[in-house]
């Protein structure tokens, strides 16, 4: 921690300054300018997180020098790490798509659509069971039996389950049906949840909040990864702006920042981003090209007719045209992706 | 809900628009323009909300006609709704000051406190038992012990308890020592949580959360309500945007904004909006002007040493010049406060 | 300027840092802490402004220690700057509201406006000759004959006038015939033109930019200061964010910001702020409780066939109300308002 | 447009209501729904854009109906307009890219980047002679003395050259030396410049205002058209949003969103839209991923002296290994690069 001193600063204020200071248990250095006077805080940064310094009478700025999240870090793994997915790994050279409906609205249409997936290259299937809706008048989810039907589709397709828990008294009931465990933007900064999170023995999906920074976003998974789970997947899903031509606005940048301050796996959904069917596949694209390991698509045996983010949910042409136009940007990055079975297109949408 | 086509929409893409509508029990009603048809539909909008409109060929925008929330709506209410707080009412004539410090640190600093709030003309006491932080690093508050400290400092003081709660599970825990339970910026769509406070009977106080719209907060409420507790404050504490001035965007105008959507009380909380200590008394000013209902205000007896937020929080005699200063506002905008015991500013500070 | 490394930073990096700095013409010192290195710049700050110091290998973060701004920093004046505005000055006790309409449309409407606005104790006439339209396609002003009518009305009602300026070209033009040269939002780093406003002898009214920060700001009056115009009024007019309620996010706190960090003089424009009738009175009785020197308002005498700005401009009546509503926000304040003329109602709207 | 009524309107106002609509010279079209009644207004919707509808009494909601510009709209263009640059053009099926230095700081260091800009396979040169700083103390680059070198290099290397026009009086001058002229993203509504450079004979690379929406965008674009200059080259270079992680937030899906909306050529600024040097590569192949026309990229001889954004600015080297990185994204979407010279890489860095 660095502390700046005001114009003016007197002797008094510095000395009472470096008392505090080292009232928490760290050493100070004491370096005067021309104009002002910085003091530097050596030892332990964390004891000085909390600490009031900006009300200490003549501190004008206090700027930390290490960062605030250690597990996530980076600097903290040998590499970038793997996490385990179906029968392989998010993070490695493989380019991970998962796809799915929005909600689980049944156990046919889920079928379906994780056969849809699986034939046109999918490596997971994502569907809602507990949706977050912003009204609450909407469709929350089919609940339990969403899950019964998810973990159905599972056994038959193959193709490992992600699947949203919102609240910490479902953690262990999501656990039970689901491969990995996602939690929603609305949830990023729901701490109790995280926590809980921190105790499962699942890969945690966890989704940028809405308007949380990527300093935000790592401190979040720092708290799942504390309670010693450190298989984190980072999502980024658009953050909040002034622009209304998209649902959010996709910050692409954050895939490859992400990349260089933290080794977990990071993924995108290009489909809560944009909130629009045409921009999922530029978006995919813009995605594995920026550096992404996977991808969430919501895709819909019938998107007209679905119960919710139908706007935004592919239909299975569509999603098989998307993984075909994906294999150039895999190759471009030296990713691999399953094949394409080529009857998907006639069986699907 | 009014549906406006794309230009060169065909007679069938109209037809097969006006059928999709009808299917989900509405009217249609079919206006061509000279370039664009409109199609309004009439009926129970509720049931279109969530249909994905614009994905049906031809449609380039849908407009609702209808507010999303009722219980919460303006109409809904023969007038300002005053919900019940200590022996008096939040909402109504009096302007009511809730202070106290950011976490509940102990008891004898908490029962300092309140004796500080009380004699300044402050109506309830605050304080975090359980602390949402950013990092997990950092110190979450005393939990049970706190919430036990909360009421042993009602019993002495006389006033009513706010305290935040942060998981489904501590619910029943907290409504059994406090009068009124706060959901942080951070759980505002933590939409399990609002469920359960739903069943609870103790008004809820709902902070805006950082990226919410005021329509997203009502909606907020709205779940609240919709479980039977009609009892809910709304508490703007500033957004999110790209200032870096201020800890948060305090939006001043959401006070009246909500005040003619809503015929909920709405209170502000000017230490979280600013993070200055500096900016709490031109906050607190402006929001009683533009027609607030009361305050939520960070307040501790040692700032330079308390455990979190202590940048924001005043001393006790800061707070009672707060006080003192609200007065000529308070008479300008109708409003009462009560008495500020003089003996106060010597007893604090 | 403060220089942190990186982790692991080598003897060779921290001296080729310093050699950097120190070609730049500054000193620097040297602190190693338990994991970073911190180098102090010592000297003139300046010169490092916009050197790439975190493209030097080894460096994490670069921190600023002096205030980018320094002829509009409060510490450069012995207090408060007021500027000479009509028979009195903006800044000091008088609370100033200036109001007109958006657009001058003709000659009757601004002179029977300026009555309006004398009447209720408004101290200034604003109204838009050269307007900056987001369409090509909308009203654009009526330009050199709109100054000629400001003129015309600045002479019959004794009222300085306020209007704006969007082009170099058209400098010597305005001040040939208004008191007060506005810059407007989309032009508050229109450099060129803060440039030639520096040569004036008028005062300036700066708006504040949609994205700019409050530092923005004052780097955008310090641009007219350094030419030699000290006489800068800044206007908190709102910023853009994700909120739709409002046509812009009225930043209160700027105000009391703005008033910490300067000597210039502070006004608001709630008529933009907000976008809504409804909501000019308590934005501004939000601003003068707030400590800001004065307001901005946009009346009309007709608001329904303004040619512009209607849904936000007040009429007669309103306006009227509104002096009115001030007084006793001024009193708490300590500021003071002309004498509102109870006959003005009758006359107007 | 369409007109929606509040809730119990009354059949006076919406008489009213279309009584003034029809006063504007429009057709009304009544539709009465169970709580609503929504007027639509059939024929030319421009002349209400301006009008205050929502100040009507029982007036609201309006939504327009039309497109804001025409222009620029997809739908004037019989298909992707294309821009004549060099030797070639921008929107067709060569990807674009243009490097060059942040300012030009000497003829030498131009002569060299336009060599290594050339040698790599970018098509045009980028520099600065009028450059806006948000700081009066920072460097305003040569002025027309950088014009002179820009053309020089121009005339060595056979780049065509884009160069920022900050100021209506500069105009002529700087499209006498320049074969782009640029507006910088303050002064993408500075609707003065945008209408001179309407009158001119040369391309305009518009880039975005930090905080325009791409419908702000174009109706800027609307704003040169209008003038008759239909030769506008779109710029996404990052909006301004709450994360401070990157410099500005690269809005990735402003891309395909105006490819979409606008036949013109959509380009994109990685060094400015990320402020790292890091970014540059990620950013620039998301670009082409998402459908870009081309980048306009720094670069600098040696960027840890550039007077301006060195710490966005590529080496040659790096500049070199992006160009060579391009290619593969390139054949990707089915565009065409200008081959790279690989004895660049040796001369350059």
């Amino acid at each position: 921690m660095i502390i700046v001193t005001r114009i003016g600063v007197t002797d008094e204020e510095v000395d009472h300054i470096r008392e505090r200071v080292e009232a928490l248990g760290l050493r100070t250095h004491i370096s005067r300018g021309d104009t002002h006077t910085v003091i530097g805080c050596i030892g332990d940064e964390e004891k000085l997180t909390s600490a009031p310094l900006l009300s200490i009478p003549g501190v004008r700025a206090v700027h930390p020098v290490m960062k605030p999240f250690k597990l996530a870090a980076r600097e903290f793994a040998a590499g970038p790490s793997r996490i385990p997915f179906g029968s392989g790994s998010i993070g490695g050279e493989e380019f991970v798509v998962v796809a799915g409906p929005c909600s689980v609205e049944g156990p046919e249409m889920l079928f379906e659509t994780a056969e849809a997936v699986r034939s046109a290259g999918g490596l997971g299937l994502r569907g809602g069971a507990y949706k977050p809706r912003s009204s609450p008048y909407s469709f929350a989810g089919l609940g339990l039996r969403g899950l019964e039907i998810l973990a159905e589709a599972r056994s038959r397709s193959g193709l490992p389950v992600v699947t949203e828990v919102m609240d910490t008294r479902q953690v262990e009931e999501v656990a039970g049906h689901a491969d990995v465990l996602q939690v929603g933007a609305r949830n990023m900064q729901n701490f109790s949840l995280l926590t809980e999170l921190g105790k499962v023995h699942r890969p945690i999906l966890l989704k940028r909040g809405m308007s949380a920074t990527v300093r935000d976003l790592l401190l979040a998974a720092e708290y799942i990864m504390k309670q010693g789970n450190s298989q984190v997947i980072l999502c980024e899903r658009g953050i909040r702006t002034f622009e209304t031509a998209t649902r959010n606005t996709f910050d692409l940048a954050a895939i490859p920042v992400l990349k260089s301050e933290t080794h977990l796996p990071v993924v995108a959904d290009p489909s809560h981003a944009g909130g629009r069917r045409d921009l999922v596949a530029p978006l995919s694209f813009a995605a594995i090209a920026a550096g992404a390991d996977g991808l969430l698509v919501e895709i819909h045996p019938d998107p007209e007719t679905a119960i919710s983010d139908g706007d935004q949910s592919l239909t299975f042409d569509e999603f098989h045209t998307l993984m075909k136009g994906l294999r150039p940007f895999a190759a471009a990055v030296g990713r691999t992706l399953p094949p394409v079975r080529e009857v998907a297109s006639t069986a699907a949408g």
